[in-house]
């Protein structure tokens, strides 16, 4: 806990954290979480595109790695917890078995990915999807809001923008992912649960929809006359409420609305709103586009104004491994507590990772669900009660066929 | 028309007409109106607010006036005719006057005021209150986007602030105002005429609205735990706008809203909305307010979130003289078109106005109702058919008791 509030002070704002991708806080918190694994007993990088990557040799050098980790940049205004647990999580994990000289018949490796939130730069999963061998390296030519690229960030931060792919795992090298996050939602929280197991990170689709209507004035239009995009907009936010509670695990959220021109005395000719769809499984969240999509489409028309949804986003469900969900359920219930499995509704660096390996995830309950808010906390209890479930579950780590061994 | 074309080139920006109060292209503007004042056989002087005022003496100098008018500041991107129209066309009736060296029973004055609008100042209607004696000094102090006081814009434009008090007119020399300004709305359109005779201007309220909720992650809150402020604004809006239909000449509308934080991922823990309410007495629009406030309330307690309306602004209607408007109705009718009544929604300098003289307004029809936009039309028959019934209406002007002879 003293860890993560040290890591907290990395931040580009005195009195809040807000720590983006290849800033100045960046390196400062890289170079701090390199120091602490390699006083966990690690040999620590920082990778070409700014992760920092610890190993922990196993009973024998050069073995298979199960890696662990997560990521720490942030949201601006963050908490101290989303991300930065799992990493200082993992890095306590490999310091108690560094302590008791134990070596597994495995590698270990930790990585604080340098770019989960996809703040800073029009991008998401960056860091992730660079080791994982997917980045596309258009993304390099992304540009931050003063006009600086990905690829002038990496230079800046001492980084050579050349050998990004040199940032690549070969998967004959690693067994899985395994990560431990806040919950960031209220689930474990209402079960009286410490911690859970994530079964999938859920698939996610995000639009702009664009209302136009008519605009007038506020005084002299009659309320008959009017093709108000606003209150269109107002019927199609309850719109896919409604349907977002329709199907369990389904939820779809209208973030930002815009009315346009904005003005007090006039009637909106228009409208913009954002909105998120996501659900455990593809055909699940596809089909509360789709629901969506025709609903949308028949106010307008009833209205008399029209709606497009401009899909901005789209990323498959990505599907935790049965046999890993299984092994971290077994230790969640070696340590007393009922192994309740969930989906995560955030996205998470496994969303990127699957393409390399295995993955699977630990939830730990987070206070009143809340996240990505400065008022984001945790226990000690539960973090101390993470940390041993994940050593108990190194412990018994067995890869279906025993590639570990 | 082609006056309203040339007055439409002082603009603060080419290609676009955004003409604000104090402005050096108000500057010019008033400058070019005193010229086609001076042209039309007036005495013309711009007064201590900024205000261009023309006098045509009656037949003996010296005679109480009736004043013309409207104003000539716009709104950002504006049409070419909202507020200049009234201006030129009064001009136009006294240079027809002039030609045929007709004197009237009483002096005519025309003033073309210098704000109304209120898009450079946060306050409204400035010019008008400086001529009816009533403008609170506080206002003097009001300052723009770039920090410049009224005051210091006032010594700018060549004005002395100290002498704004020298603008207000004596009521025992002043008879009637009577304004000519588009109707910014599509009832006369609707109606197939070119002119009405407007009984009131109505009573306007305008609010901020915030609803307050519990902000999340648009992932991990299940639907059934979310307190969403916009969701709760949404059936907010709707029910703003099923009570502006459900009384006739009410008018209710949102023009302005914004989520907070207002991300693409985060169910909105807070929403701000302005309201703007209207109706043609003050009981009409008072009760239209205690409904949606009533109903607001019910909405967010069965959404478990809270919402507070702060009235921002509060204008009583303005009841046109009724001896007025039956000579104006009368003037239409002369010149062969159905005099209809309306009230108007919009504000105009007639609501300062009516605390020095009786008031009275003509409409004339605009294209599609559109005001407040460069898509704003009128066209030059209806333009010519104002002209002649403000004569007409001039020729025949007798207020009660006689007060011009």
């Amino acid at each position: 806990m003293a860890r993560l509030d040290e890591l907290a002070r990395f931040s580009a704002e005195p009195g809040a954290l807000t720590r983006l991708y290849l800033s100045a806080e960046h390196k400062a918190a890289a170079r701090c979480v390199q120091g602490w694994m390699q006083e966990a007993g690690m040999a620590a990088r920082i990778d070409p595109v700014g992760n920092v990557v610890g190993r922990y040799e196993g009973q024998r050098p050069g073995l298979s790695a199960l890696l662990l980790g997560s990521h720490i940049d942030t949201v601006r205004n963050a908490g101290k917890y989303d991300g930065s647990f799992g990493v200082i999580a993992a890095i306590e994990a490999v310091a108690r078995l560094q302590e008791r000289h134990e070596r597994l018949p495995f590698a270990l490796e930790i990585i604080a990915f340098g770019e989960e939130e996809g703040v800073r730069f029009p991008v998401a999963l960056t860091t992730a999807r660079a080791v994982a061998g997917t980045l596309d390296t258009a993304v390099l030519d992304a540009r931050d809001e003063n006009g600086i690229s990905v690829r002038e960030a990496l230079e800046e931060f001492g980084c050579n923008p050349l050998e990004v792919a040199k940032a690549a795992r070969r998967p004959a090298d690693v067994l899985a992912y395994v990560e431990l996050h806040i919950e960031q939602g209220p689930v474990l929280e209402n079960e009286g649960l410490p911690i859970g197991v994530v079964t999938a990170i859920a698939a996610a689709s995000r639009f702009t929809g664009e209302v136009v209507g008519v605009a007038g004035h506020a005084g002299t239009v009659p309320m008959t006359l009017r093709r108000d995009a606003l209150a269109a907009s107002a019927e199609m936010i309850l719109a896919i409420e409604r349907i977002g509670r329709s199907a369990p695990d389904l939820v779809a959220t209208v973030g930002r609305i815009e009315a346009i021109p904005g003005a007090v005395n006039v009637v909106p000719g228009g409208a913009r709103f954002t909105l998120d769809v996501r659900a455990p499984s593809e055909a699940a969240r596809d089909a509360g586009v789709a629901r969506i999509e025709r609903d949308l489409q028949s106010i307008a028309e009833s209205r008399s104004v029209s709606v497009t949804l401009v899909r901005s986003y789209d990323e498959a469900a990505a599907r935790c491994a049965p046999w890993l969900v299984d092994q971290l359920a077994a230790a969640v219930e070696r340590n007393g507590i009922a192994p309740l499995r969930l989906p995560s509704g955030a996205g998470h660096d496994g969303l990127a990772m699957v393409a390399l390996c295995p993955i699977g995830m630990l939830f730990v309950r987070c206070a009143g669900g809340i996240s990505h808010n400065p008022a984001e906390a945790i226990t000690s209890e539960d973090a101390d009660i993470a940390v041993h479930v994940l050593i108990d579950m190194l412990e018994h780590f067995a890869p279906p066929g025993g590639a570990a061994h």
